[in-house]
């Protein structure tokens, strides 16, 4: 839509318009928001960029997000040890402690199964999962990866290589998600909740 | 939503947050959008910020953005310097030259008289538009403020001052949209339609 062209405005916008969910008006209105902020603004918008990109690496435990060598939750000593969350993304484990009905904690894949994008378990984090469970202090993993083919199969194949360590392997419930209209709810999901039914 | 905090990654969510029309749930997206990009990536998309921040300015005539000391619309020999389009800010004149229809200049008010946020004629870049009239060569200037009553007001302000100047001012029309369904047109709307109704 650049019908005339500023180059560095013409730039700026298609960093914008790279970015997930963002389309081309939307980026437009970041770029022209950007050029309203004060010179102070947009250095420390531009700094934070760089920093969360430098600062930011992989937990050693958990494979999440974290500026230290431990995430907050790995490093907390409050949190139960014994259960590990294992989730696709870091957005995934965020979620899951939104909720704060979990004190285990996670382990982050980075990824799921998928034949179909070439990626195999060998590009996971699952290796990093197995050496947690090697000292033999893990009671319980819970797989929350994505209610999706990939996320069921990644839970599948995960829970294959745990059998043999003899750790109990959970993977969370499927059914109708509450305040969710019951006509609406696909079939699949419908049946699950049938098949998931528990007594009052 | 941030339950355990990672300063680095809190700050950009953070930055993300404040840009207009992203919520908390899009600005953690996008924020990790941007740790999943390669470090060049990051690098190019924090120096698009302060790029553009920097190198872009106030075109010397028509007060539009540009990084040179005209705008692209301003050093175009082809452009029809006897008309100028008067908007309230870039993007507006960016939605005019989107219709191709145009081939006049701009000139950008950077704002509309707004009593109730303190924002007067002063504020606005009125006395460059004048200045650019004195020399007598503009026979038209299009007065393309928002339809609304800031906007309004600007038109009339901005037409009583070149009525002694014997410039031709005139108002973009107001009327249906096109592709718009009559039924859901607000009421003003349509009486201005119906106002401005012309010959078939």
């Amino acid at each position: 839509m650049a019908v005339y062209n500023i180059p560095p405005l013409a730039k700026l916008i298609d960093q914008f318009e790279s970015l997930p969910g963002i389309g081309s008006k939307t980026a437009q209105r970041l770029a022209y928001h950007v050029l309203n902020m004060t010179k102070e603004q947009a250095q420390e918008f531009s700094n934070a960029i760089t920093d969360a990109h430098e600062k930011i690496k992989y937990c050693s435990v958990c494979c999440n997000f974290s500026d230290e060598e431990l995430c907050p939750v790995c490093r907390n000593q409050q949190r139960d040890k014994t259960v590990i969350c294992v989730v696709e993304s870091p957005r995934d484990a965020m979620a899951m402690e939104a909720t704060r009905e979990f004190d285990g904690t996670y382990h982050v894949l980075h990824g799921a199964i998928s034949p179909l994008n070439n990626i195999g378990p060998d590009q996971l984090y699952i290796k990093e999962l197995l050496k947690r469970l090697s000292d033999g202090n893990v009671t319980e993993v819970i797989m929350a990866t994505n209610p999706t083919v990939e996320g069921d199969a990644t839970a599948m194949y995960i829970s294959r290589l745990l059998k043999p360590l003899g750790i109990k392997t959970t993977r969370l419930a499927y059914g109708i998600p509450v305040g969710g209209d019951l006509e609406y709810a696909d079939e699949v999901t419908l049946a699950r909740a049938l098949e998931g039914r528990s007594e009052l």
